[in-house]
């Protein structure tokens, strides 16, 4: 995109800061932030907190009053036009007399989709779209994959040893990771629509799966979902303690006990001896699940790296060494040969207490683009 | 220490980065930097090049001249008291005039320890020494290793996977990194006295462990030192090709064939079925090699972990996955309980290419601490 000013920039940057600000609370709407300006001076600022509540530019123009008319409107997704859980946001930019409506990206929602935009053009408005907008795809990136891909993004967060494992051999895992790893966890935690785990993860770790950020930053609490095939996992296990809303996936024969008739449930079908993961997820998107972070181990990782189903992987690695023997870090994932390694993409790495954190994005793999897998 | 300037701290600091331009060519001597500085005003600075020429001392106070003359003299080490190659440097200074020599370092390096600072107030010269100590021994925490612990530093590198695997399950393992990764290990090696391998290695990669920066930087190749019980490593190999300074270290009951007499050997007793490691450290400190650089596989890197003999690894990761049935980074290293765990600190991270580059240094084990080991 071409035609933008540095004042343009950053505005809309101040936007996108602002629109984080419902990290923990907006879903399953998306993050949105906006800012109303007279040239370089903001006179609105605000910024989507929470479903049902109004939207950002709603919050920037009542703040902006008189002075928005003749103003620009910066917005990190293109306004609304139809009458959802609040009024449309195009009418309200009108009735202000918004003269500039600025736009990161285009909102794939089928009610809206451009529709939002021409009625802002309609109206009279010099509008644009794309500045910023790969910013603004990657801050709604749970967003536009439901909406998109039909399904919701995929994190994977990992803790192992300098040595690739997750484990000791006789299973032992609890604690590989330092208390500020495990502080950060939370925060991921609380940006996450979902938590998914596995039922033999429950029987190791009995896990809470809560959000605990040691403060009180208010979140939407994410939805614990559990794969269990059978509906195996203990009625006395934490998941099981109605602490935060949880959902039990399980296979379409599995056996309903009495006590599972009160649970949330979902079935999906089998397939190569598992849940089907893609069906799965395609469940959590009709849930209006955004981000799924998976906590489980390395079985329940590598079926998802083998499927293509992960969009990106949280790895916490602590410095210690649990040894040749210890669990490896993804199941299943054994190449035979170099051209069938699983590659990834380094996003961003950081220290995280005595820790390092990765953030990496799986490459296509070798084998999955086609290349000979050389057998040894 | 204290009573320190920050003009003083800036010339310290000044001289430190001067002396690291040796770090390439200076061994076995140490790196040196000096700086004489009237107040603010740098008037000559100068560094250790080359053992045989002159002295850092000495380039700085060609270049100052007569300015030398109730000026400061920054070194990062102690000057020397003693003829070697070289004049002792704490006469140049004294008939300069210096009026006030500030040192980092007290050298401990047996005919020096002391008696330069000493000789220097014998002149009624002002003379401190500490500051940014732990700054100059670390640059020289080769040197400081050979002549006060008799065995040289020891720098473990490996480059492994994302899941802790230096190679495939067939051993394949050529190229797990990347190009970057691949140069920044030359500029390693080139600091190094000595690059230490084991003739399985030889046997497996055919390594040529000679420096290749390029560009024309100088340098002294290092001494490759070839851990090899027999003398078994085949005599077409590249380590037998002549292109650099070439050590193997054997058992006491070697046969020596005839192509072997004319080789530079050295033999040490065994121990635990392999050759003494600690053993083959002292002589190599006997033969003036400050730092080592270990480029081998996972069991002599193993060896060296259990045996406390690894000051520092310098571990690549590539964002690849090696998969469950692949090598381990360190053979014989094998918890059964978590307080077992060896563990290292991390010194820095960095991206090098696609590849992450991590330095480390390993703490004491629980075990080793006393620690009760939990058998599972």
């Amino acid at each position: 995109m071409t035609g933008f000013s540095a004042i343009d920039h950053a505005h809309m940057a101040h936007a996108l800061r602002l629109a984080e600000r419902g990290a923990y609370t907006a879903r399953p709407n998306p993050m949105v932030g906006c800012v109303i300006a007279l040239g370089e001076q903001r006179v609105g600022e605000g910024f989507h907190a929470r479903a049902g509540e109004p939207h950002a530019e709603v919050h920037a123009l009542r703040i902006a009053g008189d002075r928005a008319r003749g103003a620009t409107a910066y917005v990190t997704l293109e306004p609304c036009a139809h009458t959802g859980r609040t009024p449309p946001c195009t009418q309200a930019l009108i009735a202000a007399g918004v003269a500039r409506v600025v736009a990161a990206v285009r909102d794939p929602f089928p009610q809206v989709d451009g529709k939002g935009l021409d009625a802002l053009r309609a109206a009279g408005i010099d509008v644009v779209s794309g500045l910023m907008e790969a910013q603004a795809r990657a801050l709604n990136r749970g967003f536009f994959s439901r909406i998109e891909r039909g399904r919701p993004w995929v994190r994977v967060k990992l803790a192992m040893s300098l040595d690739g494992r997750t484990a000791l051999r006789d299973g032992t895992s609890k604690w590989i990771s330092s208390e500020a790893a495990r502080a950060d966890v939370q925060r991921w935690r609380a940006r996450a629509g979902a938590l998914l785990t596995a039922s033999g993860t429950v029987l190791a770790d009995d896990p809470h799966l809560t959000v605990r950020l040691g403060d009180d930053t208010p979140f939407a609490p994410p939805l614990r979902v559990v794969l269990d095939i059978g509906l195996a996992t203990p009625l006395d296990s934490h998941l099981q303690d109605g602490q935060a809303p949880t959902l039990f996936i399980h296979a379409p024969d599995a056996k309903v006990s009495e006590p599972w008739r009160a649970r949330e449930r979902a079935w999906v079908p089998m397939q190569d001896g598992g849940l089907d993961l893609a069906a799965t997820l395609a469940e959590l998107a009709r849930r209006e699940i955004n981000e799924v972070q998976v906590e489980a181990g390395a079985t329940l990782a590598g079926a998802l790296l083998r499927a293509g189903l992960v969009d990106e992987l949280l790895l916490y690695i602590a410095p210690v060494l649990l040894g040749e023997s210890g669990r490896p870090l993804f199941g299943g994932i054994d190449p035979v040969a170099m051209a069938q390694r699983q590659g990834f993409m380094v996003l961003e790495q950081r220290q995280i207490g005595p820790d390092l954190r990765l953030r990496l994005q799986p490459q296509p793999s070798a084998a999955a683009q086609g290349a000979t897998p050389v057998v040894s």
